[in-house]
């Protein structure tokens, strides 16, 4: 299932509107199909395993990310059937599609047609993996990343505005990769008419992994991007699972006090920088104690000399 | 040696202006001697670990963190003899003392007396756990650490001023340990107006570790307190080893402004001020460029919800 996690995370930021599955098919042992949700959601994560298998699938085992969809739609057909046409002989997910039009069916049309189906085998993995898509089921928008390189002290520039450059190399390699994976990447006008940013993937292998680009602003459009005109219109992003917030400081401090950020990714540089730009304005704190509880650091790495801090949201 | 490092380190803060040695006595594989350097530096770890072996350390091995003295004084003969004179079979040394007065000379006269002599072993844990008495004895002043509680984006408190609380529990009571070690503790005048800290050791069996309490400011003194006028007084304390620097943001920006700071320790919570409070003001960066290796992240764990970032100064 590791695998097919894996297989499921590569399609995660070009799977949209659909969740990014991935599923495994193996018969004595041996892997026969692979597959993952292709880009812009079709075909779906079994179809391409099963077409990848051919006739091996008949007896094999499927390990998949999510519950197989249980709807057919002019898209294709339900991928429940699929597996119980193909001969599966067993159907395992690591968890059950929470969508209304699935929510268990699909399940049960794998245990009517004869396949053994088990459920809940690596869920939390697959679950991580899944959480945009998860979170546009959920919440109605898409999971939204804010992303800052800071110094020690918490600032991202100097009074100048100079802010080239605070992380490394490393730091910058994982924004990229950050990048690949997220199907929408905004900042803010000040940030554009400052910067330009490309806001493209520079890896090798991943170029064409580029995500769409938007910018938060009142003023008029500009070609080749989209336009947000306020925080709350990703509630409007219907095709867009991960969206990845990159600046400057005030559409970070917008979308923290629509508090519309799921995550947030600091990447810290073991520099002081003193008297400087902040990385945030007022977002609605008027005392200390009312800001506990709302943020966990759930994962820290290094990156070269810098550090990268993962905080999420506690919801409910 | 590491045991013998631990009595040392556990000497830290209040041996001062002496060195917090360490010392155990092993004979036939079991511990016979155990000593550190006494409250105010005399007498010495090695006589105090020879003191409680008595007539035993004959035929034993020593550990001591620090190569023995070489240079008798008023307050106490030279612990070179002293372990000689008491039949020591072997001295094992951390490290060697970079004081003049010693340096090799203490290492040279065991050997003359026939002892077996080890150096090196442990050697950067005795130097991490020696490091006040080095800065000391390298730069003619403390070492100096910096202790702040910050949130994610750098705040010490919220505009009104209010900073209580930012870290939880845990880093609080780790605060009191760095205390408990510290020789003295320093704090601005805004900060004691504002505060009025006890600047104390509140954890069980360490309430007397409560060091020194100095002011830094140029106006009257204040009963209790040591006054330092400017961070350059820091050249005048003979008798700290290590200083403790606990706020608030001008104090701070003054030390690192004076590149008087040698380590800072970062609690950080899990929390957003948005505006507020930065922790330092200009502190003489002009250019992201110049900021950069001048600090490592040396440590990290976390505490409770929080966690500790420790960074230490790269000089020379």
């Amino acid at each position: 299932m590791a695998q097919a996690v894996l297989l499921g995370e590569d399609a995660r930021g070009r799977s949209a509107p659909n969740p990014n599955v991935g599923c495994l098919i193996v018969r004595d042992g041996e892997i026969v199909g692979r597959g993952a949700t292709a880009a812009g959601g079709r075909p779906h994560a079994e179809a391409v395993a099963l077409s990848s298998a051919g006739k091996t699938a008949a007896g094999a085992t499927a390990y998949v990310t999510l519950e197989p969809c249980a709807h057919d739609s002019e898209r294709g057909p339900a991928c429940a059937d699929l597996l119980a046409e193909a001969g599966l002989a067993r159907v395992v997910v690591a968890m059950r599609d929470p969508d209304p039009r699935t929510d268990g069916k699909g399940l049960a049309r794998l245990r009517d047609a004869g396949v053994e189906v088990r459920v809940g085998i690596a869920r939390s993995a697959a679950r991580a993996s899944l959480s945009g898509w998860l979170t546009r089921l959920a919440l109605g928008r898409p999971r939204i990343t804010l992303k800052l390189a800071l110094s020690i002290d918490g600032k991202i520039a100097l009074p100048s505005g100079e802010s080239k450059w605070i992380t490394g190399e490393d730091a910058r390699h994982h924004v990229h990769r950050e990048r690949a994976h997220s199907d929408m990447i905004l900042v803010g006008r000040g940030t554009y008419l400052a910067d330009r940013p490309r806001l493209d993937v520079r890896l090798p292998g991943l170029e064409e992994r580029s995500p769409r680009r938007a910018l938060l602003t009142r003023g008029e459009a500009v070609a080749g991007w989209e336009t947000l005109q306020s925080p709350q219109d990703v509630y409007r992003l219907h095709d867009v699972n991960d969206l990845l917030v990159e600046g400057g400081s005030s559409t970070a401090t917008a979308f923290l006090s629509a508090d519309l950020v799921d995550r947030i990714l600091i990447y810290r540089a073991p520099i002081i920088v003193g008297e400087g730009k902040s990385s945030f304005g007022y977002v609605g704190l008027d005392a200390i104690a009312d800001a506990h509880e709302r943020w966990r650091l759930t994962g820290e790495r290094r990156l070269g000399v810098d550090r990268l801090e993962v905080y999420e949201r506690v919801r409910g």
